[in-house]
C-alpha cells in the first residue's frame, strides 16, 4: 500500500499538448506541467515525451514519492488491458501504452479515455463534487462526454460509452467527421462554429472576426477570438454563439431525458473561458426541453471548475482508485 | 426468508388493461392473468381490482404461497417510498400504492415504472438474457425505455431515467404530447404512425386501411391492422412503416452512442406482432449510424421475447430481488 503522503500523476494526452498533474491522497494538486505533444515523432517519441514530463514532475515533488501514473488518451481505450486501440489524432492503433510506458518509468501505469478522465476530475474534485450520477460534456474540436453512474466511471459494454457528439439532432444537416449528417458535433462544436462563421464571411457577411484573426496572428477561431468577437458585439458571432447554445441545450436535455443525472458539467475551451456566460442559456434551453413530472431545476448544469486541468487531475484520481483503492475527494 | 417453492406476483398495470404473472424462484411462470383496468373507477377501484386479480392468482397456485407483489405503474414512481407520483393515464398523483395495496392484501408490495419492469423482464428471462448493460425500448402509444447498468435496473437520480421518447430527432416536426416538437415519440410511436396515416388518407391518399378498420370494427390502427395492411402490400402502410423503422434505427444508434449497451431489446405492440420483420431494418440503420472504432455488430438488437408478459414477469423478478435478495434467471 502506498503511503498517504505519496502522489499519483495524471496525464491528459491531447493531439497537440499534454497536461500533467501530481495529486496527493487528500485531493491536493502538488504540481502541474504542460508540454506540446510531439505527435509527428510517432508513438515512441510521444512515450519518450510523457516519460520526460513524469521524470520532471517526480524530481519536482521530491522527497515525496510517486506511486503510479494514469494517462487519458484521445481515443478508444481498453482500460483493463492498458491498450489504446484507436487514437486517430496520434495515429495509434492497438497500442499497449500501459505496458510500454510502465517499462520506461518503472512505475505502474493505467490508461483511460481523455474525456472520461475529465469527467472523473470534475466529479471528484471539480464542478460535480457531491454528485452521484454525472455527465460531463466537453465541447471543443469535437463533442464528447464521460459518464459517472452511481459514483463510478461508466465505460459501457465495449468501452465506447459517452459518444454524445454523434447523437443526431437533425435528419439532414452538415456532414460530420464520422460520415453521418446532423450529428451534434457537426452542429455545435467549436469547429462547427468556425465553419459556419467562415462560410458566412465568404458569402459576404460583415464581421470583426477576420480583423481579430489578423491582429492576433491566429489561423483558427479559438475561444479567445470568440470571446473578443462577443465583447465587440459582433452580430455574426452573437448569432452563431446563440445557435450553438440552443443546440447544446437541446443536447443536454436529450442526455437528461435518457440518463436523469443530478449533475451535468460542460467543459472544453469555450466553457473554460466564458463560464456562466456560455452555460446560462444552455441551462435555460435544457430545462425547457426536459420531460419530467417534477421540476427539472434540481438538476445542476454547470461549467467546468477545473478547466484545462480537469483531465490530468481526473487521471490522477483514477490512478489513486486503481492502484490504492482510494476515492480521492469523495 | 421465503421458501424456494414460494412465488412472487408481478403486475403490469396499464391504463386500459393489467397483466399479472406468478413467478417461482427458478424463473418459471406458474400462472398469469389479464384483466381490464377500471380506470374510470378511480384509484380505489383500480386497487380493488388489483387485489382481486392477486386473490385469484393466489387461489390458483395453491398450495404454493405468494410472498410479495410488485406493481409496474404507468408513470413516475418512487420505488423506495412505494409512491406513484404521477400517472396521467390513471389520473394518479402522489399515490401511496405500495402501502394501500399492501394493507388490502396483507402482503409486502413494491412498485416501479411499467417500462422499467418490462426491461427487467427481458433482461432476466427474455431477449436480454446474459446481458450486462441493456436498454429495452418499448414502442406503443408512446416510446419509453428501461435501462440496465452493470446488471441492475438504473433509475437515475430522480427516478426519471429512460425517457428516450423525448429525445429530439429533428429541430421542428410534429407536436409531441410533452409540448415539444420533433421528439422521437411524435415521430416513430404507433400513435405517430396512426396520425400520419390518417392525415394522408384525409388528403386523398389511397389505402386499404379504412376498409380494414371497418371490416374488423376497430377505431384505432392497432398492430394487427398494421400487420394486415403490410400483408396486403399497402403502399401507404409500407412507406410509414419504413420511415418509422428508419427513425427508430437512428434512435437506437443515439442510445448506443451514449450508453454503449451490449443489448438493445425492442418491445411494444408492433415488435410483439412483427418480431424480426420489424427489427431487421431498425438494426441495419442503427449499425450504420453507430460511431465506434470497433465493429458495432457485436451489439445485439433484438425483438422482445416475453411479449405482453415482459412487464408482469419483470415486476415479479423485482419482487424476488427486493423481498428475497434473489436474482431470478441470472
Amino acid at each position: 500500500m502506498p503511503k498517504n503522503s505519496n502522489l499519483m500523476i495524471g496525464i491528459d494526452l491531447g493531439g497537440t499538448k499534454m497536461m500533467a498533474a501530481a495529486l496527493d491522497a487528500q485531493g491536493k494538486v502538488v504540481a502541474t506541467r504542460k508540454q506540446p505533444t510531439p505527435a509527428n515523432l510517432g508513438a515512441e517519441g510521444v512515450i519518450r515525451e510523457i516519460a520526460a514530463v513524469v521524470a520532471k514532475l517526480v524530481k519536482r515533488v521530491k522527497p515525496r514519492k510517486v506511486d503510479g501514473i494514469c494517462v487519458g488518451a484521445p481515443g478508444a481505450v481498453d482500460p483493463k488491458r492498458g491498450i489504446v486501440y484507436h487514437a486517430p489524432n496520434l495515429g495509434w492503433k492497438q497500442y499497449p501504452l500501459a505496458k510500454l510506458l510502465g517499462k520506461q518509468l518503472d512505475l505502474p501505469v493505467t490508461v483511460d479515455n481523455d474525456v472520461n478522465v475529465g469527467a472523473v476530475g470534475e466529479f471528484a474534485l471539480g464542478a460535480g463534487k457531491g454528485a452521484r450520477n454525472l455527465v460531463a460534456i466537453f465541447v471543443g474540436t469535437g463533442i464528447g462526454s464521460g459518464i459517472i453512474i452511481n459514483g463510478k466511471l461508466f465505460h459501457g459494454s465495449f468501452g465506447a460509452a459517452g459518444e454524445v457528439g454523434h447523437v443526431r439532432m437533425v435528419s439532414s444537416g452538415p456532414l460530420c467527421g464520422c460520415g453521418g449528417r446532423g450529428c451534434a458535433e457537426a452542429l455545435a462544436s467549436r469547429s462547427a462554429m468556425e465553419k459556419i462563421i467562415r462560410r458566412s464571411i465568404q458569402m459576404g457577411r460583415e464581421s470583426i472576426i477576420p480583423r481579430l484573426l489578423e491582429e492576433r496572428n491566429k489561423d483558427r477561431i479559438t475561444s479567445s477570438i470568440i470571446e473578443a468577437a462577443l465583447a465587440a458585439n459582433d452580430p455574426l458571432m452573437l448569432e452563431v454563439y446563440e445557435r450553438t447554445q440552443h443546440r447544446l441545450g437541446v443536447l443536454v436535455a436529450d442526455v437528461i431525458n435518457l440518463l436523469d443525472p443530478d449533475t451535468v458539467v460542460i467543459g472544453g475551451g469555450i466553457a473554460e473561458r466564458m463560464g456562466e456566460h456560455f452555460i446560462a442559456p444552455i441551462r435555460e434551453t435544457a430545462f425547457r426541453h426536459v420531460m419530467r413530472a417534477e421540476g427539472a431545476e434540481q438538476i445542476r448544469i454547470v461549467p467546468t471548475a477545473l478547466k484545462e486541468l480537469a483531465g490530468s487531475i481526473g487521471a490522477a484520481v483514477l490512478a489513486w482508485q486503481r492502484f490504492a483503492h482510494l476515492n480521492v475527494g469523495r
